[in-house]
């Protein structure tokens, strides 16, 4: 039997014709490596926002369902071409939209989750030696209308079909050569990683790497989907992610993750009572804001200060929100910090080493950068951090840890 | 039993957002005179041929089924906008995609012919008190693929639908006040018709009207589907296309209809024998170049002239064809004459009025306008003139059967 290889291209991979026809280069190649493949595409280039900008000037607020049935037609696009320009490769493909490629999704339009994946349509194509081009971010919900993934969603796609089809691997394309110890923009020294694994991209994507959304290293993890991270315009070797990696030299720290989009509210003294945090952060649920660190600290006859951080885009809808509750808890007032960043190590070696927390917060110490908030978990230790700090901290950070490319460490 | 009306926007109607707002405004308006409104729209503007632009950028000869796959976005993407402005309004509407909406097609794709309609889910939204949107132009084939109906095929997709619903009427909206004597631009005194029978709507899009195709008219003619032709951006009351035009005075002509994307083509001196049309006009036809008005001149020696007219932009691909067809049959060669149009007159009141065409060629003989060709059917009589003659031709041909507005007659 066939190999089965699921390849991944975002928006920027098909921004226009000529990038399409790489594209297209690249699948014809693999296919001609005696591959089944399997192709999912995002919606070229800036479709998906000229598509929403054009919602906005209708309504300021949409129905989801019909932002759905709008948005999807932005992969609808990319799949077309692109099958075209494989078939003026000579190859053979068949575009498939979410629904035809048997994607089912729940009904939470803009923001939907796979429930399954039927995929005898796509088996039945490739059986027939065609290359198959699925339609990121969009699925069909029980009441047969097409639903988007949300932010992220041509990742998931990939890798759940990768999934289903049992691929040997899933290659997500992007326009960077892989995953990094942190971002070569922030820090010149950072490197490539050749390996890493599910649970420290989780973390790296939870303290704020764009390379990929949680949903879909997850859902990888869960299934044991080999992913390599890789360019699209390059033909190096990206970065694998995997379920352990095993290094020659035990490397404490892989990454540095940063987030500068973020933002910092503390409601004052707010009675020590039971169902605070409770109402509190219910309300910020209710309004879809998602709260990211929280540190409540000592009560003091009886009265705490709770704070958080928000993500910086959020602190518009967050502030009058907390004023209500805060008014209704009979709370001193909020305080409000708009420029903070969140910096964070990575590393499974974490487990075995301990005093990594230690070195952290004396690193940031010797640089003179206060910490305001710190959170861990067992491979991963975040700090809050002044926003103007953040560039600074995660250079000092890369380097204390090992990371600098002159280093000479391989990871 | 509430009354179904469906409403058919085309392209100039939805080709910004502000426009859509207007069609949403006119669509609310028929939903609370009480009706069920069920809503046709194409792709909004200009997105057809930019797609098609970006097809023809990556590949000469995009595969039918992907080029189906790429156009059906444009309608999807007007179906969604136009949902919302109609809830900017509180009202509730689902928008539906041709596959959605039950509507079945053959497996010719970008020219398919609707099979049957399926319009349950159409009629489970409209009895939730809900605006149906339906994407026009597009359906689903037996092989689960999007097909497209080619052109005028969202006027197709409104017909049908009206037809299958059993709708009292089906409004097409588009940027002229509804069908007219003959166009306006080229005869100043020309008419808006109040009623004009399907046969005559028939004769006057094949003579080259561009109000709606051949093939919805037909549809209509066929289920007794009430047609009314209106503007989108006006409340005049638009002209009605119905089974039988009853007047109170007889009118013999009731427009002229005229195509300047005409050409002549000839070949000279073939063999009289059987088979030879057939190898001439088989050729044409398997290069899909339509052919109107042929005209095979009197044998002399064995060996005839065949004269026939094609769409101009087919010239290019004809001559060619024509000239091996030629070589092959041991004809004299070929003649071509590029600027040519076709005028015609129609009116389902020739079949009782003896002499109509011999006014029609005695007017035109008067103007010394030279006749080419002609073809009659029962309610037309059509010639072919040289180009540069027809704006005159039409206006002659308006004032000599009585259409000019200042002659006081009433359609």
């Amino acid at each position: 039997m066939l190999k089965t290889v699921v390849m991944k291209f975002g928006g920027s991979s098909v921004a226009d014709t000529d990038k399409i026809l790489r594209v297209a280069q690249r699948v014809v190649a693999s296919k001609k490596k005696g591959n089944h493949v399997v192709v999912v595409v995002s919606a070229p280039g800036d479709m998906t926002d000229d598509l929403l900008q054009m919602a906005e000037k209708i309504t300021r607020l949409p129905s989801e369902r019909e932002l759905d049935m709008l948005l999807s037609t932005g992969e609808q696009v990319s799949i077309a071409l692109l099958s075209m320009a494989i078939h003026s490769l000579s190859v053979d493909a068949v575009s498939l939209t979410g629904p035809q490629a048997g994607i089912h999704a729940d009904a939470n339009h803009t923001r939907a989750r796979i429930t399954k994946i039927l995929p005898s349509k796509i088996q039945e194509e490739l059986s027939k030696g065609k290359v198959v081009i699925v339609a990121g971010f969009q699925g069909i919900n029980p009441n047969q209308d097409i639903t988007t993934l949300g932010r992220g969603g041509s990742d998931l796609t990939a890798v759940a079909l990768a999934a289903a089809l049992r691929a040997s691997s899933c290659e997500i394309y992007t326009d960077v050569t892989g995953v990094y110890t942190t971002d070569p923009r922030v820090a010149l020294k950072a490197r490539k990683l050749s390996r890493i694994s599910y649970d420290e991209m989780l973390e790296m994507a939870g303290a704020g790497s764009q390379v990929m959304q949680a949903r879909s290293i997850e859902v990888a993890k869960k299934f044991d989907v080999e992913l390599q991270v890789r360019s699209t315009f390059s033909e190096e070797e990206g970065t694998w992610v995997v379920k352990e990696v095993k290094r020659m030299e035990e490397v404490v720290v892989s990454g540095i993750a940063f987030d500068k989009n973020q933002a910092k509210l503390s409601i004052v003294e707010v009675q020590d009572s039971p169902g605070v945090a409770a109402k509190i952060f219910g309300a910020l649920a209710q309004s879809r804001i998602n709260v990211d660190m929280i540190i409540q600290s000592a009560a003091r006859d009886r009265a705490n200060s709770i704070s958080f951080t928000v993500a910086r885009t959020d602190l518009k809808k967050a502030v009058p929100l907390l004023q209500k509750v805060s008014r209704e808890l009979g709370a001193k007032g909020i305080v409000c910090e708009e420029k903070v960043a969140k910096v964070a190590i990575v590393g499974v070696g974490m487990r075995s080493h301990p005093g990594v927390a230690a070195q952290m917060f004396q690193t940031l110490a010797d640089g003179k950068i206060n910490i305001e908030m710190i959170s861990t978990s067992e491979i991963k230790v975040a700090c809050v951090i002044k926003e103007s700090n953040c560039d600074r901290a995660v250079r000092l950070l890369h380097r204390s840890f090992g990371l600098d490319y002159d280093s000479k460490k391989k990871s």
